[in-house]
Order: C-alpha cells, then structure tokens, then sequence
C-alpha cells in the first residue's frame, strides 16, 4: 500500500497541479462528482457579478453589441472546438443537450432521407434514447427508433439505418467507444454518426476530425464546468452545414435574424443550428470554465484522468475488496473514462454514508457507486483520502444507520 | 400642454409607484424598452451571487434537493400562472420560447391528427412564422404552414386547420388581438389555439381560463424582468396535458427521470412538457423578477399602462406631430398592448440620437421607433421627459449627424 507521502509526492510532480487553485472547491469536501455537476471556477463569481450588475443591470438591451452578447454562441463554440478536434466554425453553444440530440437526429434523417431507422445502444444515457423515441412517435410510423446490446451494435449496421446515436463515455460505468472504428464501420453502411460527448468532453483528448465525425453534441455542465445548466453544445461537421434546413428552425439561425422576414433562410455553416436568444447568465458562467482549460494540455489532463482511476481502483481493492465492491468499469484504462464505477449490494446507503463524510459521488441504479475524476481538479490525495474514508465507513459499518436508506428525491 | 408639475403628480398619485425602487434604474437612462430586455430587480446581483457562491460553490450537486433546483421549472411556472389566467399545475418554466412554440405546434398537430395545416398571420414575430416552417419543412408534405393577412385570419378558419399560432400583443405595432373572440371563433371550427404572450405575460391582465385557451408560451426576459436570454414559459390546459406524447421527450420530462429506464413515459400533466435540465442560474434571476410581480394588481398595472401609452401618444403628437411622426400603434388604448410605435422615414438615426440622449427604445424596419411601457418601473416624468428629449433631437436637427446612421450589429 502507498503512504500518503508517495501520495503527495505525486501531486507534487504533477504538472496540472496549479489548476486546483482555479477552482472553489468547498471546505471539508472531496468532490469526486464532476461529471455530474463540475465544481465552480473561482472567476464565476465576480464575472457572474459583472454580467449581472453591469452588462444586464446598466448596459441593458445596449450589451447585444457592447458586450458583444449576440456572439456568445459562436464565441463559446470556438473555445470548446480545440478540446474536440473542431475547428471553431464546426461548434455552437446553444440550448440544452436534449434539444442539440434533436437537432442533430432531425439532420441526420435528412443526410439520409430514405433510411427509417436512428440506433442507438440499450443503457445510453437516457436523455439519447427518450428523445429518438419523441422524434419516432411522431414520425406516424416512418422512423423506427432501435435499441440494441452494445454488443450488436455493429451487426445492425446496414442501410436500413440513418443514424447512430452513440455515447464516447458511458454515464453508468465509464466505458469507452473506440470513437474512430465505431465512426468508420457506421460510415461504411452509409450511416451518418452522431456522438455524444457528455461524459468526455473536457476530460479526455477527442479528435472528432481524426475519426471522420459527422455530429457531435455535449454538456457544458460537467467537465467543462459551466455551471448547473450551463447550455450545450453542438458540433456538425464543415461538409454536412449547409445541407441541412434546420428543424428547430429558430430566428437566431436566420441568415439575417434583424430582418425580421416572414421566411426562414437558414444562416450559412454552423450558425443555422442557434435557435432561440442565447440564455446570457449561463454562457458567461460557462466561459469561465472553457477559459481555464484554454491553458490544459489535454494530453496532460488524460494521463492524469488515467492515473487517478487507476489509483482509486488499487486503493478500494485493496482497501475493502473483500466487503463486497465488485468494479463496474473497465479495468483497461485505454478503454475507461474519467470515471470509475463499483457495483456493491447496498451502494445507496454506501453512498448516502460517504456523502455524509464529505466525500461526494452519485448513486445509480441498481448498485453502484460512481467517482468522477476531473484531473484539472482532483488530487491523488483526494483519492487515496476517499479510499481511505470509503474503508472507514465499511469497517465501521455507519452506512448500515437507517438514515442513510431514505432516497432523496434526486439520487 | 401638460406641465411637469402635472406630470409629477400624476406619478404621485401612482398606486405603483413604489415598485420602481425594486429596480435598478440605470443614471442618464431613460428605458423605454423594458418591451425588449427588461430591467434588473434589485434583488438580482445579491440572488445571482448566492446561487452561484453558495448553491454551485459550495453545495455543488447537493442543492437539486438541498435548494429544490429540481423544483425549479414548476415553482416559477406557478408565480407565472397567476399572472395570465392560468392555474399553478398548467405553466411550467423550460427551454426558449421558440423551443416552446416547436412544442405546442407538435402537441396541436397530435390532437387535430387528421388535420395538415398550421395557421398564422404575416408579420407574426419570426420565431412563431420560422418554427412553423422548420416543422412543416420536415413533415414530408404533411404539414403546410399558412400566413395569411391578419384581416383574413377568420376566413381561413376551416376543419383542415389543425393549429392557429397567434401572437396576443404585436412586437412592432403593440396591436392587441382579441383573445376571446379569436379562440371562440377558432375553437368553434375545432382549432387548436396557442397564444404567443411574449409581448404581454407582465404588462397587461391575461385570463387564459377565461377564453379557455388551449396553449401559450411567453417569455422571461420582457415584462417579467428575467434577464437576458431568460428561461420561457409553456402552458397548456389541463384538459391536453395528459393526452400529448412531447415530440421533445427529454428526460426532465419523463415521469421518473431517476430511474434512467430505456423506454420513455411522459410524467403526468404539465410536467411532461419540460424536456432537459433547467438552467438554474437563468431560473434564479426569473425568480426575481417573479418575486416583484407577487405584489402588483394585475388591473393597477394595465390601468397605468394605458395611462402611460396616452400620455406618450399626446406628447409626442403635440411635440413633433407636424415632424413626419405617425402613429403606427393603434390610437385606441383596448386594443394596444405596453408600448407604442411610431413610423418615421428617419426612424434609425433619430432612434440611434435618442439612444445617445439616453431615451433607450428600438428600431424596427422598414421605419418604426418603438417604444414600451413597464408599469411596474416606467414613471409619467419618464414619458414626459422621453418626449422632450425627442423634440430637441427634432428640433436641433442633431439626428442628422453621421454617427447616428450606423447600423449596429444588432438593432
């Protein structure tokens, strides 16, 4: 077992080290749930105070221009495309995660407007699956949304389908897609690949141009820590922009929105899939965070991602392996995520118990226990603390008080 | 001529005029476009600061239910709800209103499903006329998307039209529609209705329930002092709710989101028509807003807005009524909303020197100076003095410098 002193040594030799002091991160916590919700940079707030006090409470309708507000979305995407493998005329920043999955399923079916079919894998973040399935019931039977085992997935390949709905990052275990093969494969059949980034974006190095993408979409409130509800974003490759009329078909991704003509023209490239007036509050706390990963490697950031999960998965195995943890992800870190998963019978109070000592990860249902890693954030001391709390509460048996069973109503 | 004497007591004798201290007034401004992005409450910056510093900061993903984020959308949509005639369980806060538009015209087009057109008017604000397009431009030659003149709209009322998207008060003109007559009528020819209340949510006495109106969506950021891009609000009578399938079907809206199931099942009533995660910081400043409106009498509000109107109406008509301005709002106060419009060959420059006197209104093309009335925190001195500031500007001749000709970004 490693001493807290080769711990430290660790992070003392890190060379993301210095990024830890960008965040807030609260007293007596270790916040192991960034890719739920990722921890507030500490320059939200005063620019939270100036976009509040200033732009909106003194500037008001004259910030469109002042502050440049009409071009938060384009403004936001560029920051974000490096961390992709985007150029900045490939990304927008703009409504919900949701909404973008809608916009870029609708593009696809009109890529491919004789295929029925949209995929998608069974256990994909819910969000994915629910909203193939509102564009399906209201296709009066033309589109078939089709859920398959992970394992099937390439056997459905054909050119009954349209699209591929795929997350890089699995939100229940952290597994990995092979982004470039799963991309090629689909391509072959003629199918037009959607990714979701939700649980990568920001955490790992993703090269959307290396693998040939068509779409992607992603969460601007967990590795990108933009803040609860931070807007999404949505990339659409170059050669795919101007082929598509945009279903959302909103007045911000008119050609010339200040016209205000009775006929929608969609604007050229990527500013066709805005839709409606960008949520300001939320884009300059977003800001905040994409202009701290402007300065990461994300090379740097993976090799830590990789050596934090690592390390955690040693320490709990080692620590409380025999009392009932069973790991839930990959243990190939080529193929894991920022993130490691244990399936343990009574994860929930587990979970409610750790919470209670500071140490913050999400319960999923049915067993397990999820960690999120933000190497520009955690330490190894975070994680080898967590263990150790972690073997505290399992030796001592606190997670059996009944308190630790009652559900919160989000879990 | 009124004097300003009379002026300031008319403000004395203002049942709401202690509302203005709720606001922050900006120094050499007179804002008479509240019709466009409405003023910051007071409250706002020491709201925005603790939900950023203390429910992101410090609370991090604790505060869904330490602070009810979860509860967020439902408990703004019941402080709107009295504020347009609607009951507590048929408005919630989501999205944009475009997005909401999308949802209410897919939702119409579900409960008329043998019907294939969706109505409107010409020169209805363009996010109503484009969302229409986009979802008839994706309907396969199912849906046709009518605009018509607004004297003709009754005579297209017909069994092959399944949705009538109309808006209460005009963007440009403030034309007020009747909104029961007009839903009588259209409802009488079994016609879905959805009111666009952008332009009237806050300003003037809403009843949906009164005109048994199927649908509305309205917007945060105006009369409801929201913030700039402010969450939008969706109702839909309670008597739809439970018969719509959401075409975006996020995962907010299902009816136990936290079971992260593969099959999506709406929740029951007006929660299924929330689609993703809310966007709490835009959420917290609505809620301000929200808060001010608590305490205003609808009735006091509409009377002092119709007070204002005719106020500002005489004085520029008597000021500079022979200087090429006419009336573009109509003259008869029941059917013109909080606001008034102008036409004037020179509207943008003399709108762009006002806005350098700090008389802050609008242009709108071809030639329109508009300008809205917020009850709430626009006082009689402030109509008075706007309209003393536009003679100068008229007088002077100072419009005609070149500077004021320059189209900005966004006008």
């Amino acid at each position: 077992m490693k001493t807290i002193e080769e711990i430290r040594s660790l992070d003392a030799a890190d060379p993301l080290a210095d990024f830890r002091n960008r965040f807030e991160l609260p007293d007596g916590v270790i916040y192991l749930d960034g890719n739920s919700l990722g921890v507030m940079p500490k320059s939200a707030p005063e620019r939270m105070a100036q976009v509040v006090k200033t732009e909106w409470g003194q500037d008001l309708i004259r910030s469109w221009n002042r502050h440049d507000w009409i071009g938060y979305p384009r403004r936001l995407g560029a920051k974000i495309a490096p961390l992709i493998g985007a150029r900045p005329d490939e990304v927008v920043v703009a409504d919900s995660t949701s909404i973008n999955i809608f916009k870029a399923l609708s593009a696809a079916l009109q890529l491919n407007p004789d295929r029925p079919v949209i995929l998608s894998e069974r256990g994909n973040f819910p969000t994915n699956v629910y909203m193939m399935q509102g564009l399906s019931a209201h296709s009066a039977g033309a589109i078939e949304h089709r859920l398959v085992d992970t394992s099937e997935l390439e056997s459905h390949f054909d050119n009954n389908v349209a699209a591929l709905l795929i997350t890089q990052a699995h939100y229940k275990t952290g597994y990995l897609h092979d982004m470039q093969a799963i991309t090629a494969a689909a391509q072959a059949k003629g199918i037009v690949v959607i990714w979701d980034l939700c649980h990568s974006a920001g955490a790992l190095e993703i090269d959307l141009h290396a693998c040939n993408a068509d779409m992607a979409v992603g969460c601007g409130y967990k590795y990108l820590h933009g803040g609860p509800g931070a807007p999404a974003f949505i990339f659409v490759a170059e050669r795919h922009q101007n082929r598509i009329m945009p279903v959302l078909s909103g007045w911000l991704g008119h050609a010339r929105p200040f016209d205000f003509s009775d006929d929608y023209v969609p604007a050229g490239g990527i500013d066709r899939f805005k839709c409606s007036s960008p949520s300001i509050l939320g884009m300059a706390a977003l800001e905040c965070g994409l202009d701290i990963h402007a300065a990461a490697d994300m090379a740097a950031v993976r090799t830590k991602s990789v050596a934090l999960t690592e390390l955690f998965i040693e320490q709990v195995e080692a620590r409380v392996g025999e009392m009932g943890f069973r790991l839930a992800s990959p243990r190939d870190p080529a193929i894991r995520g920022s993130q490691v998963s244990f399936h343990h019978e009574n994860g929930y109070p587990v979970m409610q118990a750790l919470i209670a000592r500071g140490v913050i990860g999400d319960f999923r249902d049915p067993d397990i226990l999820r960690f999120g890693f933000t190497p520009l954030y955690t330490s190894h001391e975070d994680v080898f603390r967590a263990a150790g709390i972690l073997q505290s509460i399992m030796e001592s048996g606190e997670w059996r008080e009944p308190r630790f069973s009652v559900r919160a109503a989000v879990t």
